[in-house]
């Protein structure tokens, strides 16, 4: 894909300073862009580059004063900033723009795909599966029995969707992720074999949702394991059954969540944080990497880390000391014998 | 699948009271059913639900007394709890009841498949594989070369098995777990590069074994890496090379087991526990979540936790501790301060 | 395959003593060995196995002496522990040697493979893709278009790598991995919900890399996430948005980098090790399992431990003396009470 400083300034309205013919094909930042990139300048701090970029085209404010001869066509704008994420939403959306369908794939004659779809070669859609309009299902994707898309669902390849999940709309699911396998559920037996409690119920995904790449959803008991509208949830984290996470709460990878915890609204999990069962954390709450939290948390909006899981500031206060623990035990050992001293001392007065 | 009154009470030997013909499609808590739900009363503190529920089928203890109207259709039974445990296994296998060979399938001419089979569509069976009676391999399910599958192994969609490997009867491999790929083994060389050691053993996976979605299960470098019958584990947990885990282990989310460690029988392994490699972990021993093990255990049926670990209570109450050692620290200090004046005030005399 | 002693021999330049016609299939631990095995002795501690051993075939040093009878043939090479490694070496190839194009597969026509190739069935290779000669593709694995493989690549079954990355000469990526999905980039929007920030950068694997199952590595958001030549990365391991990552650096199973680290060159990285963002860590660096690392190591070659991490040996004593600290805390108790009692008698005097 090339695009022409003409081309860009259109679609950004601005006005272009310099050669409008000169075209890019990749997006850099400006201290790093070569011939071809597309660059921009906000910060003014990163104004120096401005005279010594390689990039062909940069994006800069309508207010950009120059010091020195810049080699870079300019691309004058309101805000510099905004315009370059509109080109790289624009870049991305072409980039994912995939159509049509592909062969071989496996199309139950009962499932209903929606307008405009890519359906991947080696996709799998099972009996009764329904999928709303504008969805793409990458290659080597499985969505079991009964699963209902909404509309602007992508599967990346190799995404796993067990039967009877429903995943909503704008819904974005990562590769190697896996929605919808059985919750781990066994029950006792006397001879200290397990007996497998049936998973019956499903996974909802709400609208929004976006799962990183082997991230693991399983179904619930009975109902549903639920993540709510707008959640973000990263890499190869474990969600087990009957959970369910409030809106927008985003969750760091390698993070797990035991079986039946409800987890709040804006809730901000960081990387490898686990997360007892049958838990209720309140909306708000923010969780340092690496936290261990072994039970409910009920105030809202407040911060927390270390294993068990004590106040953040508590935290760094307490794991400080830590280390100058051996140290502290040796001065304790050196005031018993001080205080062995003064006690004889008193005693022979 | 749409169930009568009539049909639940024909399975369960019970006895219909109310409308035998109505039907239920669906399993639920009594206290969650909607219209078309069968659900259960067993523990008497939910017997309210019994005359709000929407449940349209509700199966009781021969026993239980009304106090009131129940909307419902019941069905009584010697013992409810049972009973709804059989529906709900009789449930799930008509869900996984698959049957059948889809297209396009690779199924190498050596391979042999035994009867009733399900094999999904782009399902890869390699050269000399032999795969028992009443097996379900889903769609993009990966079976090597010389692997050997027992009777009713269900392995879903995208698992992967690696050559060589073998598993037992009633095995279920969830969705994007990798059982046999290569240990992590290399030999630094002199320049500071590494060469890999070559992974040339197997996995071996005996009977009643489960393993969760997206598990890591290495090949022994030589001979067999070993999970005994009726371990069950859960997702996204790593296994490495040549580790044997014993029988009726369970291990639950994230877990890792490192590099020719020894798990004894009826281990209970909590969420993001890591052991280290060459360790021997008794029978009966218990691991809280994310405990830390850096050396053999060699009494049966103790309770662990913390990092590096110790006896559970011990962690309680060390941690309990840690919190507060900051103010520990600034007693010690006051302490310090006080003998100090005491000795001045001891030499003054 | 079966080889005879007479074939092993002249592979390794050994001399045969005993039947040259034995044949094995199999490579085993000399006190593991059964019948149809090829063994090897060179640690004299295990010669005790030599007159035992149920081996059909045994590797020894030119120089073993023998203090009784030996059932096995026997092959006299230089090296014993070398010329084993060798046949490993040889077994490893013969295993992983496959060649040819399965059906049905997706090659676009666009597509480049080199020489020598395997392709395995129900393998996705997009469009404009180029792969250098005599890689493995192997079944149910996705390509995403533009991607460049190198020579020698192999790509274990369902291995993903998105759009535009860059595989380099001999790498080795296991089943499961996903190279190039999206970096978890979301800006939070004032209503609390989250945009997502395009990720349009790519994953770079330079050459000698290897990739465990379900690891994942994210693409930047501009410009790459880079591993550099001959590192090794295990299982189940997640590296964010534009790491980078040096040579000859190892990282143990469901360890986790976020985002924009920079890691040195020959680091160690134990298991379940977590690395917070946008920090530095220094040449041959050494971290033992579930360090926690919150800020910048410049000194090289150090090791360290715990969360917040410190020195090893700090970790290690610090450790040592936190399962103490109930009775620590309990010594400055009394230490309290006693200063009192001292006090309270000076003061009387």
């Amino acid at each position: 894909m090339q695009f022409s400083a003409h081309d860009i300034a259109m679609l950004l309205n601005g006005t272009v300073e310099g050669d409008a013919s000169v075209t890019v094909n990749q997006l850099a930042k400006i201290e790093e862009a070569g011939e071809g990139c597309l660059s921009f300048l906000s910060n003014p701090k990163y104004e120096q580059y401005l005279y010594t970029t390689n990039a062909s085209i940069v994006i800069v404010n309508n207010g950009q004063e120059l010091t020195g001869p810049v080699k870079a066509t300019l691309i004058r704008v309101e805000n510099a900033y905004s315009a370059f994420t509109l080109v790289l939403q624009q870049y991305n959306s072409f980039r994912l723009n995939k159509k049509g369908i592909e062969e071989p794939n496996f199309i139950h004659p009962s499932a209903k795909v929606g307008a405009d779809a890519y359906i991947g070669a080696f996709a799998y859609i099972g009996q009764d599966v329904k999928i709303g309009d504008n969805c793409k299902i990458y290659p080597n994707v499985n969505i079991g029995d009964n699963v209902t898309l909404g509309n602007n669902v992508t599967l990346f390849a190799g995404a796993t969707v067990y039967f009877d999940c429903v995943i909503g709309n704008n819904v974005t699911i990562h590769s190697g992720a896996v929605i919808g396998s059985d919750g781990f559920g066994f029950a006792p037996n006397p001879d200290g074999s397990y007996s497998k409690i049936p998973q019956i119920g499903n996974v909802i995904l709400e609208d929004d949702v976006e799962v990183g790449s082997n991230t693991t959803i399983d179904r619930a008991t009975m109902g549903s394991t639920i993540i709510r509208k707008g959640t973000k949830i990263d890499n190869l984290i474990q969600i087990a059954h009957n959970v369910e996470i409030g809106s927008n709460t985003v969750i760091a990878a390698q993070s797990g969540i035991s079986g039946s915890t409800k987890i709040g609204d804006r809730v901000v999990i960081g990387g490898q944080v686990g997360i007892a069962g049958h838990l209720h954390i309140a909306n708000g709450t923010q969780f340092s990497a690496q936290t261990g939290i072994n039970s409910s948390i009920t105030e809202e909006g407040k911060v927390w880390g270390g294993t068990p899981y004590m106040p953040y500031k508590d935290y760094l206060r307490a794991h400080a000391k830590l280390r100058k623990l051996p140290e502290l035990d040796r001065k304790v050992y050196e005031l018993e014998k001080l205080i062995e001293e003064l006690r004889k001392g008193q005693a022979a007065e």
